[in-house]
């Protein structure tokens, strides 16, 4: 049977007066309830040869050792100078905890206890002025800096990494998490980078507005994060990326302050915005940032459609996208997803009346092996959500879509930040699960996922493990759309990381030999730093590091992200 | 009495095979009709104390002398080796020819046969391959390159500058002007950077696709101009400017060919793509572009609307943005510009009918001197063009707005390319003519305005001369709008350059002390290039430079473009 994993663990985390779940997913006080999905629970057993068992727990946070700070009392005091007694930290513990990201590494590094990668101090900016003087600093004393925010990096984004014997400094921006500004005339709100989703939203809801910035990990990642990665939310279709959310961003650089003009677009040669923007703290830290907001919806409406086939389904999207429909969401899973959302959303194999339309629409060809569902979502004015729900559902129609009401709609949005913790349960089981995504046009979208699925199959086999891999279109755009692919496999015990590596090299290099995005949602951190120079060409990369080196002279940002080693 | 400007020395042009107007806009054989316009002709004499004579002509281009070329025969050999005989041409005409852009500057120079900044030589390259070989000779041979596409520049962007002894050689794209590709189903074209707006859109509708993007110098500018310097078309509410049109771009620079990666959108690092676009030809020459498609319009729809006061007007605008309503279009006089719209619309005093409504509408308040016309468009499918105009109107009517029906969009539409010509006239009366433009939030819209005509005012009072400015809000976005002034103002005799220079230097300076752009349509070229490190900021400056020494360590790139010379 499914047990839920053992939380004594948790109880250490009330001494550092932390909720959130160092060994997993989100807040400490949840987990996903497994056992109210019989169906789902066996499609795994079947799928993955696992029996289902709890076979491991993380372990305590006590017993983890880490290596000595490398800072030296005269640097601390420097430091607690610049941050004051309360906003430098040297103890182990907090060191460790900021040590790890939510990435699969992170999970099994956590999980066993294995630090890596570990900063030898924290400290807590409170005001700009405070980053400027670190900065300043690196002419008097040797360290390098890693800017943390959320540290929901699942790239190892957050890792404190350095080459030679140079302590790492993590900024983390939990108190500079301030909404500065909020414009109502001109939609623009200034923020801090520290500050989270809810709270953001929170501010801006009060004004009547919203950013319309949701990515996965909205309830924990920071507009620094968001913005330092390019990040993408579930409503990017509608409102766009991050990246084209921002008016305008303050930097603090070893070489000094850069703020990019606060205008709505100009015409002034390379956008210097657009090269700060996604920088990943390689060249400085992001200090505030001045983004487009929009009115808050007033009225949503979700629906649910069934296509017979995966490829009927991505016509009806590229035909609404290029008929410039525009939904907040548009998601639609591949054959694969289809049948583990199907055996996951059913909680008890569902009442007479869902079985007979099951029944129904299976005799019509909408659940064969092929079939696929599309989630569709519209916020906004309640006449615009209907002119472009009616606009969208006739689209769908003409490619054999069956609206399915609103039921999969509202379980999508109610599941949206729930689905990963799903993933903690599964590592107790024995099971690597991670995503990664990709984006390209759509005359390259379906052969791109077939290429990818078989990449997958190739590395499960190469392995030997049995693993199973899924996908869904989504963020999408007139010329093309994201691929997000979910993929688990058996864990190989004791070669957890190398399992991982294969599996990610293999599908990672079918992406960057297609032409296809080296990522579209979760930036490039440490995780996809070997593919830069494929992705972007030598002179591409060359132009990237004449950068960093006019702005980080002397390397002290963020070592190992972005780029490779050189 | 107004006469035409004499055409003897178009005739010249015959033997050129141009069909260009040298000394002025656009086609030899157009001329604005200013005799059918009087009531404008009377607005003229009034507001800038003229009589209305001819009192110049340009020179005949026979009797421009220019500089000998700095081209040596073993140099000029190399080059026919390069692009073949054919498309290589070191005569003075067509050196000359390629001096001219279409600012003021230009037409001054051109009239007086005063040539400045002439290329040594002019070639037309005809593949990728020969731009490659001729920037790799950088190491045997001692020049600069100055990319030239449809030589619109309104800021001096083709000028043949050079501090030395260097001979300058202009590339002129003319012959590589090949939609190369359009991919239907990911809405991509490819094409070649000579080619120009006409050509392209021909190519296009072809296919029912459209790029949507129509600088006022559409017929005449190209496909690597409107990307090397970001430029904005009037339909660029609804489609973006051209930077979020291209989805890729190939550029061959000194040290290499750059292609950025073909996908929709991705989280990968600072924008390489955002770094070549907007470079003006500083890094490298852009040598294709791959740009986003939509769907050519089935139906289109115009309509004024005339507001009480301009303020009612951006009011009106900024809630239809915020309320996410998208005219391809919208487009508010300010009362100055909407005296002058309606002088000029009046081609003989009006019919019976016209004078009636006015006269009513005069009595409601809406020709005050405050009044305001504002155009829209919508352009699409039937139902969404019916859709956005029902809202666009309702929110106009809530701030006052009275719809004047079809008229003054139509007319607007039917002149949008013809308006440039006008000022060939008036500088044949003596008048200089020009326009600049900026854009920013709409919480400063209002008081920049302000800003800006206290600074034309004080400036041609400055110059003890008589002037007018007057401007109209286009562009528009949630955040902000573009304001685009036209300024006329008579001209001093033998201080023509130093007269303009007075008037742009003082209202520029207002622009950037205010924080808004420096240039939202036009690009930085020769003439902005003093305000850029102002704008950015020193150390954003610093960023472009390390960009281009990366890129073009000899600085054989377009001298003086974008950064003044350090």
């Amino acid at each position: 049977m499914v047990k839920h994993i053992n939380t004594t663990c948790l109880n250490l985390l009330c001494d550092l007066k932390l909720s959130s779940k160092w060994w997993g997913w989100g807040d400490a006080s949840k987990s996903y309830d497994l056992e109210a999905r019989p169906r789902f629970f066996k499609f795994l057993q079947e799928k993955l040869e696992i029996t289902g068992e709890i076979i491991q727990e993380p372990v305590s946070l006590d017993s983890v050792k880490v290596s000595r700070t490398r800072v030296e009392d005269a640097f601390a005091r420097r430091l607690v100078n610049i941050f004051s007694e309360d906003n430098v930290r040297l103890d182990d513990k907090e060191r460790f905890l900021h040590s790890l990201g939510k990435g699969y590494l992170d999970l099994i590094r956590a999980w066993k206890g294995n630090p890596s990668n570990v900063p030898d101090v924290v400290a807590y900016p409170t005001v700009e002025s405070q980053v400027e003087q670190l900065l300043s600093e690196s002419r008097n004393w040797s360290f390098v800096v890693v800017p943390y925010g959320g540290a929901t990096s699942v790239v190892g984004g957050v890792e404190s990494r350095t080459h030679d014997a140079r302590p790492v400094v993590c900024l983390d921006f939990k108190r500079m998490n301030r909404v500065l500004d909020v414009d109502g005339r001109s939609f623009l709100a200034r923020v801090q980078p520290g500050c989270l989703g809810p709270e953001l939203e929170k501010a801006l809801n009060a004004a009547g507005l919203t950013l319309g910035h949701f990515p996965q990990s909205f309830e924990y990642s920071s507009v620094g994060g968001w913005v330092a990665t390019r990040s993408a939310g579930y409503e990017s279709t509608r409102y766009g990326k991050i990246e084209e959310m921002v008016e305008s961003l303050r930097m603090v650089t070893p070489t000094g302050v850069i703020e990019t003009p606060l205008v709505p677009a100009s015409a002034t040669g390379p956008s210097l915005l657009q090269v700060l923007v996604g920088s990943e703290g390689t060249i400085g830290v992001i200090t505030s940032v001045t983004l487009k907001l929009r009115k808050a919806p007033q009225s949503r409406s979700y629906v649910g459609v069934l296509f017979k086939t995966f490829t009927d389904g991505v016509e009806a999207i590229r035909e609404m996208m290029q008929k410039e429909i525009v939904p907040n969401v548009v998601r639609l899973s591949d054959p694969n997803e289809t049948r583990a959302s199907l055996a996951l959303a059913s909680r008890n194999g569902g009442s007479l009346v869902e079985k007979a339309g099951t029944w129904y629409l299976t005799r019509r060809g909408y659940f064969g092996s092929e079939g696929a569902v599309m989630i569709l979502a519209f916020e906004g004015s309640p006449e615009w959500v209907d002119f472009e729900r009616k606009r969208a559902l006739a689209t769908c129609r003409s490619f054999g879509g069956f609206s399915a009401g609103s039921g999969p709609g509202r379980t999508w949005y109610k599941e949206r930040f729930y689905l990963p913790y799903l993933r903690d349960n599964l590592l107790g089981m024995g099971v690597l699960a991670d995503t990664l995504e990709t984006a390209t046009t759509w005359s390259r979208l379906l052969s791109l996922h077939s290429k990818i699925m078989e990449a997958f199959t190739a590395a499960f086999q190469e392995l030997h493990v049995p693993g199973y891999a899924m996908a869904h279109v989504s963020h999408e755009y007139q010329t093309g759309a994201s691929l997000y692919f979910t993929f688990m496999a058996k864990q190989l015990p004791g070669r957890e990381e190398n399992e991982w590596h294969i599996i990610k090299n293999r599908v990672t290099d079918v992406i960057v030999s297609a032409g296809a995005s080296l990522s579209h949602h979760h930036g490039i951190g440490v995780e996809h730093a070997k593919w830069m120079e494929q992705y972007y060409g030598p002179l591409g990369i060359r132009v990237l590091r004449a950068i960093k080196h006019e702005l980080d002279p002397t390397t002290i940002m963020n070592p190992d992200k972005l780029l490779p080693s050189s």
